[in-house]
């Protein structure tokens, strides 16, 4: 068929690309670096979100909406901060346009904003100024707050979802009365993040925390949940930051505690954003195009009639329709393709394509026989399945797509995490057989750096669950107490 | 309590901006203009967010996701858009700050983008530039989408949910083969908008067209719902419209129809936004503080118990919860507030302040009686009800509540619209008893202009079953064929 994409095997960025534009889910905007998220990419993400925002609510958060701009000078307040996000940011000057008399339409400078506004890149700074307003007891303590939002950090390089100059995320900003609570909250939404990459996207991840050199711009910890795609390269899912007084400082935060004593406040921050739709993409699909987990799919089953004639297809449709009618009971999102228009080859392929996990062929032999032809996507094995029962078997079907789905990348994310000693059978790995490196680190910035020059592989992240170990480091040959986790990364 | 408020009828601008923020719904943000939805307000937001993306669902619309910005000379392509918005536009010009080398963070001159980026007021522009990548056949076509966003106008003179620079809306925007077709569609969603307003909202509206002085920048009908506020002062509550071909053809979109004809495609879009927030508080509220219909309401039931010890409590506890877990089971949302530290009173007063809808009080003697008070919010009435069936009388009383306050707002407006004919009856009525003035109008711009120059009303709208009826314009004294509404709006 046209939509037919570039293999992964033969060069899997140009299949990622491809996948995203023909699977109908992101698009390049005429705006450098933004994109377009088509209704069926959006659509997954609508799934995620509603996934999500259940599991924050669940742990006590409440959604709320902070401006869009951000002033200049609260930027500049938290030193680390602003260093981190300066050099990436879309700035506004000016807030009118007019006529220049000529018939264009120019920027009018007698306009100009007397302070420069930042779009919001991340909103601490403009939350933290708030929250000075809403904190003075502990009893306003904990603040457990969550932000849907787009931002904006301009990149040179952009890819769909991956990283572009607009993206949309959800961001939570929480303020607690103790620095163990803040650990403790920080801890809990990595956790969240973890179960959602795991039993929702089918993804297996690590949970580490991330060295100085890779913190979050005002982070006093940076904990992180680190996934593997099929090429072998990490991607980091999603972050969680102890924020320490760090920002309560800067804005000026403090409280009042049971005890009547006054101090600054301490935060977290964690966020996840519509890169996770390109760790579930690049995760599980295949040539064929996309591989979704039941879980996040817009179209859990598609029904397609084979038929010669339109009186086959009434007996087919009659059939389908009540098979319809049961799956949508069972909660199963499905759609019945009895468009004219299309040949069920067509479709088949469309449906791989977009990923729905069960496609259900339904002939006039089956109606006679009572039976009909069950595919599943991910393995793409087929069988004929009697009609009785049908809804029930479909029911359970996609649970052990779900459940293979995360078993077949839990699986190559193990044989891919591969104990390294030496300097050169690391980089050797690194190109021969890239995934997650465990090798002794002696702790500097400097040979992180370096190896990072070298290499383009950065430490991931130290795991939580991380043994100690005497070795040294492969890079310096200091002495290390532990192994760390080395990859090249989206 | 420390939260009184200014009475409605003493002061109705200063009214709604304290109930605004004391009842916790949105505060102004150091940005000037922008506001910050406070997390009781934005789930309110939420409730209406999820019944409209519903109804939108339900007619056929998907959601997708397109650039906050704009090129500055997308804009430019449609000239009566342009001319619309050019006054209002926060404006990218650069993206990158820099330190200066003496510690201050500036705008990197270096960094200054080459065509200018325009912060979305509305997005047609950006959108159908996208459509035409989208669509070529008449099989594309409907194309039936929608947006949630947040856009930016820029504002002098801004009031929190009514007229703020940054807002949340969602935006329609849907391209059809004939102009039949596209009148149908913005006609539907102006329906569906009448809809959510009266059944959610308990909000009736008015549904009509604007005059061309009041249409929309770009269209070519602009239909709208107009409601009326306690102080007879009217709001639009949404807009539809139709687009006829001028976006397809600024931006070049056109289609081959069945018969192989070339032609432009036909449009419409139409939005809702946070404002609505605004209409809905100042529809209902009193002097002690919101009055929500349930179905928008976060908390629908609050249980309070009234206790003098432990002992006390833990009685109260057991027959609450128990409430509690029945109400649930009705999809009720109830929230029992046991705390300690506030006594009944300024519970009661602080749940009045927020407009939930029904308060259930549980003393000793209940417990014994076994019955419970029940007190409404929308008439502020107590009853004593025994707890057998409670939860059921509940659930009945939370309709009567929504059918009731629709009905009060009912009989007001039908009392606030009222016939006039001449034109210093005119002027002394919107000053004395404002309201929808129903008056004869000459069909032109000019007088339309002067009245709302001499009076500050304008016309909100021709309602859509307007009686035609030969009478002289209240103004010009020249002949009209049907009344038009007028009123002064926020
Ligand atoms: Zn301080
Ligand atoms: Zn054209």
């Amino acid at each position: 068929m046209s939509k037919g994409i570039t293999s992964k095997n033969d060069d899997y960025s140009q299949w990622y690309n491809e996948l995203v534009t023909k699977a109908d889910l992101a698009e390049h905007s005429a705006v450098k670096g933004c994109m377009v998220i088509k209704p069926y990419g959006y659509s997954i993400w609508e799934k995620m979100q509603a996934a999500l925002d259940k599991m924050f609510k669940d742990t006590g958060h409440s959604n709320a909406y902070f401006p869009l701009f951000i002033p200049k000078s609260f930027f500049s307040k938290e030193a680390a901060h602003v260093e981190g996000f300066a050099t990436e940011c879309a700035v506004v000057t000016h807030y009118r346009l007019k006529n220049d008399g000529n018939g264009n339409i120019i920027v009018d400078p007698d306009a100009k904003l007397e302070e420069e506004l930042i779009v919001r890149p991340t909103s601490e700074t403009i939350i933290w100024n708030t929250y000075r307003g809403w904190i003075q007891s502990y009893r306003d303590l904990p603040l457990l707050i969550n932000q849907w939002a787009n931002v904006v950090r301009w990149e040179m390089r952009t890819r769909l979802f991956l990283r572009t100059t607009e993206f949309l995320w959800q961001e939570g900003h929480t303020a607690h009365a103790t620095s163990a609570e803040a650990v403790e909250e920080a801890e809990r939404m990595l956790d969240v993040y973890a179960d959602f990459a795991e039993n929702w996207m089918a993804m297996p991840v690590i949970k580490g925390i991330k060295t100085a050199n890779e913190r979050f711009a005002g982070a006093v910890e940076t904990y992180c949940i680190e996934a593997l795609m099929q090429d072998g390269k990490a991607l980091q899912a999603g972050t969680s930051h102890f924020l320490g007084q760090n920002f309560a400082k800067a804005f000026d935060v403090k409280f009042t505690s049971k005890e009547g004593k006054l101090d600054h406040v301490w935060a977290t921050s964690w966020g996840v954003s519509t890169r996770l739709m390109g760790a579930l993409i690049m995760a599980h699909s295949d040539d064929q195009g996309l591989v979704l987990p039941p879980k996040l799919a817009p179209i859990q089953v598609v029904i397609v009639p084979i038929y010669r004639n339109d009186e086959d297809l009434a007996q087919i449709s009659e059939v389908a329709k009540a098979l319809v009618a049961e799956l949508k009971a069972k909660n199963i999102s499905v759609k019945y393709d009895d468009r004219d228009t299309q040949r069920p080859g067509f479709k088949f392929a469309e449906y791989e394509l977009k990923g729905v996990p069960v496609r259900v062929a339904m002939g006039g032999r089956d109606i006679e026989n009572g039976t009909a032809e069950i595919a599943r996507r991910d393995t793409r094995e087929k069988q004929t399945i009697t009609r009785d029962g049908l809804a029930g078997y479909i029911e359970t079907l996609l649970d052990d797509i779900q459940t293979n789905i995360y078993s077949k990348a839990y699986k190559f994310r193990a044989e891919s995490i591969v104990k390294v000693d030496t300097y050169d059978e690391f980089k050797r790995l690194l190109d021969e057989k890239p995934g997650f490196l465990s090798a002794h680190w002696d702790g500097t910035p400097e040979s992180e750096q370096k190896i990072k020059e070298e290499t383009k592989a950065t430490i991931r992240c130290i795991p939580l669950d991380n043994e100690l170990e005497d070795g040294i480091c492969i890079y310096s040959g200091k002495p290390s107490k532990q192994r760390v986790l080395f990859a090249r990364a989206y």
